[in-house]
């Protein structure tokens, strides 16, 4: 029974159809969140017998009861079903049933509202960690390729035509500084989430003393998120920003995988895609296609989808939790979850990458050297503008050159001459660290309120 | 294994996860495609037995091991796992299982990428169907609604503002317009959905004389896809446009659901929402929400969000089948999916609304009939922006007016006084029957196919 | 002063920064839709003069001063300012300034709601069957380019792989057929679009008896937009329904950019795009890149955010107008411009563009002809999926073939063996006849009636 | 004569047509960048001049040629026209004809490619800076609207539904709360921004030694964007990051909006809007409509579809720079612009915003206090669940109770009772000290460089 049900009502057909239809997906994502919703209450209990609405004994048989429910639910054991509404109404039914009053209390000062909050803060906390890591990772395979790949000429493109002498390691590593920027990005996201919502209740308080900073502290949140009403408003903002900050990542690996594919095609063949990371064809003998790679893009399109419907299912909201906001959580979920299974095929696709140093080497053409021309006349005193017109009037005449020289001869600071290896390994190395310790310490707080 | 898999390859922990990774959620979705794909092959059989490819024998025992799986799948065991790819070849492996020599025919002259085209687009039909009765069905509900409640006076709103006075009817019946108009969008969507793509192989063609449209006939598509590649390049793009439909409709859905919730607060009045469409608080009691509708109007994010995800998924791609293709089959079942269970959800909604007569009349405050009373001024000589300002002037003196009356006062087309009822019930009826014998001829000739 | 102003308001400093505020860029917009507004606006007063609020000399007059607007409009001479709020406020000021009592009359029975949606419609039937013509103008271009170049070998790509023998003008048709399916599209907006919204006041009608199928006719719509809350309601919704028809259109136009960037870089080297259509570098002499193509591409962007804004401003509006709704002219007249110029850039390219039969040739190589050699052993007796899998395992003694002679092999319907080029050529010039027929109507009607 | 152009190329018709295609509106959005522009060249000057590719005296004639610009273009008077392509030609056109040979010298080293981005990086780090302050001033002016109204009761809604009981600076304070978190979300933006892309050229740097460092300094970057082909990738990419944070206020200033519209509605009638930020109608007298918040509502459908343009511009391109990203110039400077002009037009609506205290107090009914009452039979010992219980079932012996007293029974932090004004206004106080001394320090590191 739901816990806001009147005791008369009945369940008629007309109910059923539409407990099916407000649960939905929901359910089953719910199904996720038995976890962080475990200990979000066991956060909570610890808070209600500290304020004295619970005794010590109560505390201790709700705590045995939640951490039952966690095993139950590593076990498959613990499967919402639609009529039982979700995660939040299915254990608190459990605590009833199992310990009687105490499982009666367990709600005492707090809402559904706040409940899944904490669940999806918590949640996110763990998979934008793992994100995190996952992108380092990423980087750290990208500098290793860039080193085994140190100075070996390419041709720079622009609006894809050959452009000027450019080497394979300026490429990777222009990734790894994308990468790299995204990830400041997503420190911001992992911030606004980690504010405690707990005690918010519906987002209007409640009568009660409740004592915030204790769950805050519990709950390895960095700080309490104060405003009740704000609190529930930025469900979904939040979901918003950590969206926003996964599709950048995405578009890193949609970028790396289109050029990928490009450069792997045979017309230019300047990379081999590990084979395990190609699939055939049900009609054509023979071939083997970049299928991960073209999935990455096209998931790319859903992260961002799932962005545009976290931000646009709030938009117009009035002040104060609606129904609506539950919709915000599949994108959120999901969002993660593609965004840290891409990042986890990318990283030993480039890891068995090759590059294909004769095709590589035959790709380039005079006209490539057309730049490097006019800086040699501005070297000898032309303007830059006037060399630039005389290497225009002679075109046929410009001639091919060692790549390898020309590419020599760039010095200036982020060039392939200078691609501030070092300084990015140092960076990468410290943000690990970085995302290790907050992990440990988020594992080390739970250990902690459930031990 | 795998169509194209190579005898010699190994299965690895890297292929199962890549396995799982291109696979994805599509072997879920592939699931509720069985049915057509077998209807689809049947139909491809028949055709090679025409062109003699297969012997008559051999048609007949693939159709009778066809049926066999879709009675399978129908009771739940024909599950498609992810190592087996997809429903294409776990289709074609019990065949040769089953069969042996003719299993291992069925598959020419086409390819994986024709035969989910067509899966899709016999999908589609059967689903946008639905769509249409659904929507005519909630069109009926709303004009019953309006009858009972015509002519019934009710403030007209502009900028959320009381502006003049208007009716519950006129309301009502501009959702059913805007609802026609949707029908006109999908039926477009339904016709350019209503092509056979079978035959067009990879994308180019096959050295096989097929007779395209042999199975055009058999599976009552309107008009053989002509051009090969042009199919192939139509992946996501019918499906964004019968997306692009669906949209309309569940922007009316919400807009719907958005005047509902308004319009039946405490502070409006005007509706009474039954009470089986409302769901309870878990920390407040008594609290009745209209929770249906919120997740009516959530929902209108996700169809329209899938709708970009179809469209921006193939926007970039070259020329010819590419993998990202498969990404758009999720937008496409879930956003037909949803469309349907809102249109179903919101007609018994309205079926069962009240209009508050009470609380509608005493809305009715002096200022709505400022525009009328400019209008008497008209009628006796005032040039309009005269008797405008000089209203303005005076809009205190504006007085209090019986709504019934005033409402009687309109008279032209689509006004409160003639909202054209006969003609709309009129198109409706004829709508109805003209999706009814669509959909018959087509189960007619899918009967006859495997029958 | 505003319509709507009280007399003894100041112009304060405030007053001014809204007024450009609400104004915005909404101000420019309305100077293309001058000439729109007083064609509406005739209609309008010779219905008022049939149902008896204008006399004929009133109208006489009224007539006559419009059309010196739409003279000085023009010659630049009617520039709307953003004191003046509107288009809708500067005419009305003008009639009145002009002829005084009868300029006071012209709004009788009117709201600039509807005016600006008559506006709105009237320019959309415009530029939208300006937009077919050039559609189909383009598709005629692709036909010839196709003639030019029939039957030439072209490598037919799958995940951008080679696939399968194709040919130039299968490529080129396939866009041809989806520019055709867009028109289709394109067709179910027009006829949305193509709703007379006068008379529906500010969406509640008016107590007068309006004859709003006089107007109907006078504008040559298909037909009275019936319920008057609905035309409110349906702004915004007809524009998203054109502009997503539009994004249609663009994705095609993208594609085709797309294949034509990569299909003309120095790695392919199928096409050659003309000189005039490419720009060069300010740092590398002698680069021509193809600049138009890649604005194509990026615009399309722009349309399909276009389509996004106006369905986002409106979907979660209460009925009725609110001022959102004037946001959504912007998308709609920039799409349909946007749209029309890129059509009209494309046609000149494709025009001038040369396939590169050397090169086009040399790019076959043996594995494209490894579904050819499967069939030949299918045509031998094997079964297909054993004569798959020998080839597989013999993949390094497929051999080179003729393109030529294997392209004529490919005999069913829509392959390069019978690409339908007549039925194309028959359908774009039907086509073409109806755009023209459906202009000379409207021109004729508005000639009829401002004449 | 653009840059690259041959000089014995004919200005032929479709050259013109090409032409204005290709400029666009870019033309007259570059416009808004000379200023910057100038900027960016006398950094690059003056690096010249330290790298020896200028003199002393070359360098003073440049910079004074280029004071001239800004002095011109702030009059009006450097006027730039489609056929000159865009503001860096112009520029450079401009020095070549007042100077001559340093004129032609000052390109050396850089590309239009990079220029375009320091122009770029810089107005939005002025603009960012506008929006951080404008951002500060709303919360500073909601702070105070909060103050004026302490623990006013009002209604907390859940749903559109009295929920429990609320206070109107518990709202106005959610903002604030919500404000500061995008703050934070921009000062990120604004950092990933800060990064100096002059020097990476096209893309490939230059074989000329330039010091990056330097023009970094002299143009207040907090560093340089290190990789020179990702400068060129992160263009469109920090665009759009910045979109996203400006997307996030957009949405806020939406829903404070929406929540205005609709609690200053008669029905509700909570707030009273400003008169001079109301406007009327030209049917209605008397009426006036929150237009203003009405645009800032529909307004930030434009942000939002910004974000996505720049984004799916961006998201298929090949590394190095294409044309397409020139299209993200008008999403990054029009979204500036309109959270600019919003964020400017809602401080003096909550400047002069009043709450109606009567109206606010009518509005408590009975059944808000149900979740009061079930607390108060907690404290009398009932558990949580059976309290809920005993109240739902006795609704209708709830009685009104008084919302002040049950106001300030709300103790726990973020509460009505405990909303932490005090931490809220230190916070403001410091940020605005922020973002004051970063616009200081820009200010003065550009008069040194140009002074």
């Amino acid at each position: 029974m739901k816990l806001w049900e009147n005791n008369n009502n009945n369940h008629t057909n007309n109910n059923n159809k539409i407990e099916k239809f407000t649960a939905g997906e929901d359910v089953s994502l719910d199904q996720l969140l038995v976890k962080y919703d475990v200990i979000g209450s066991i956060a909570h209990a610890v808070m209600l017998q500290k304020i004295g609405i619970l005794t010590q004994s109560e505390l201790m048989d709700l705590k045995r009861a939640l951490l039952e429910i966690i095993e139950l639910d590593r076990k498959g054991q613990f499967k919402i079903e639609a009529w039982e509404e979700d995660a939040h109404t299915k254990i608190e039914n459990y605590l009833t049933t199992k310990l009687g009053e105490s499982g009666k209390k367990i709600h005492t000062g707090r809402s559904r509202n706040d409940q899944i909050l904490v669940d999806l803060r918590l949640y996110t906390k763990e998979k934008l960690l793992k994100v995190q890591k996952n992108l380092l990772n990423l980087s750290n395979t990208l500098v290793v390729f860039s080193k085994e790949n140190k100075s070996l000429p390419m041709p720079g493109y622009t609006h894809l035509q050959k452009a000027m002498p450019s080497s394979v390691d300026l490429w990777a590593l222009s990734f790894v500084e994308s990468l790299l920027d995204d990830l400041t990005f997503t420190k911001t996201a992992y911030n606004l989430n980690d504010q405690n919502p707990l005690g918010s209740a519906a987002g209007y308080g409640v009568p009660i003393d409740l004592d915030r900073e204790l769950t805050t502290n519990l709950l390895d949140f960095k700080k309490t998120q104060n405003n009740v009403l704000y609190v529930q408003n930025s469900r979904g903002k939040i979901e918003s920003i950590v969206l926003a900050t996964l599709a950048q990542i995405m578009i890193d690996l949609s970028k790396l995988s289109n050029d990928l594919i490009l450069f792997s095609t045979e017309e230019f063949g300047f990379f081999d895609i590990p084979e395990e990371f190609r699939t055939g064809s049900s009609i054509m003998p023979g071939k083997r296609n970049p299928d991960s790679l073209e999935l990455i893009r096209a998931r790319t399109n859903k992260v961002i989808s799932y962005y545009s419907q976290a931000m646009n299912i709030i938009k117009d909201l009035p002040s104060g939790y609606s129904r609506d906001m539950q919709e915000t959580k599949e994108p959120l979920l999901k969002g993660l979850d593609i965004t840290n299974s891409c990042l986890e095929v990318m990283a030993p696709i480039i890891n068995n990458l090759k590059a294909n140093k004769e095709r590589l080497e035959k790709s380039f053409s005079p006209e490539i050297f057309a730049a490097d021309k006019t800086f040699k006349l501005v070297a000898q005193g032309f303007s830059f503008r006037d060399a630039y017109k005389e290497i225009e009037r002679n075109l046929q005449r410009v001639e091919l050159t060692s790549p390898e020289e020309i590419i020599k001869l760039r010095k200036s600071r982020g060039t392939s001459g200078d691609l501030g290896l070092d300084e990015l390994e140092k960076r990468i190395k410290e943000e690990l660290n970085f995302v290790k310790s907050k992990k440990e310490k988020f594992y080390q707080k739970i250990d902690t309120l459930i031990g």
